[in-house]
């Protein structure tokens, strides 16, 4: 059974699933900043997925990054499975702005987050959902 | 016609070709940091390979991963789209060991990078040339 590691868990909010992949929101308002977790337990690394499992998460992974595009006006996307801290397989998906907080550093460990407000998560969410509603987009 | 960024010419050795990746290993003695390059021109993110390009650049990265995680004996593979400075896409996989330099941090301007020796590169494309002959193991 799949269960959210605890640390995932603290330092993020859950915003709904995909078809393979737990959507989250790193509650850190300096950047638009999700990760998706496989619901596979005990995997740490991408090629660990079995093949239908990668096509998802391929399929799922473009779809993020094509929000994070469009929908949050990303300059530069920053994927990313690192998995040193948490070992429960995780991929970032950032949105970069050429005048973000750290831009052009990546952005673990430069800076302090900084929770979201109430009012603030609503605008994420928003435009999340406005996203889903209109997937033919892509 | 596709041609290798001048930053990424600078500060990475060469290799060889996949069907689609060009692949180079970072002139870093540090960590085993390669990247792969898609040999299309003008992309800067994964979600703008077509379909074809996409398999095959999955196939790529788990080969590669798999090298790293079975013949480098890496505890965690680090894979990451960044391109915040070089805007080719180009996406990193490395090798970290718990008792590398700068663990669990992520690598990027972590620590100056340190110059294969002429010695130090013929082991690591030894052991590059070993895993490529026996593609079976995986």
């Amino acid at each position: 059974m799949f269960s959210l590691h605890p640390q995932l868990e603290k330092d993020c909010i859950e915003l709904g699933n995909f078809d393979l992949c737990r959507l989250l929101l790193m509650n850190d308002s300096n950047y638009p900043w999700f990760i998706l977790v496989p619901e596979r337990e005990g995997k740490r690394e991408l090629f660990e997925l079995d093949d239908d499992d990668l096509q998802l998460y391929i399929k799922e992974s473009n779809f993020l990054a094509q929000i994070l595009k469009h929908y949050f006006y990303a300059d530069k996307i920053n994927i990313a499975a690192l998995g040193n801290v948490v070992p429960q397989l995780h991929i970032h998906h950032i949105a970069r702005y050429e005048d973000d907080l750290c831009w052009p550093a990546p952005v673990w460990g430069a800076q302090p987050a900084v929770a979201y407000t109430e009012e603030q998560l609503n605008k994420v969410m928003d435009v999340i959902n406005k996203a889903m509603q209109e997937t033919s987009a892509f």
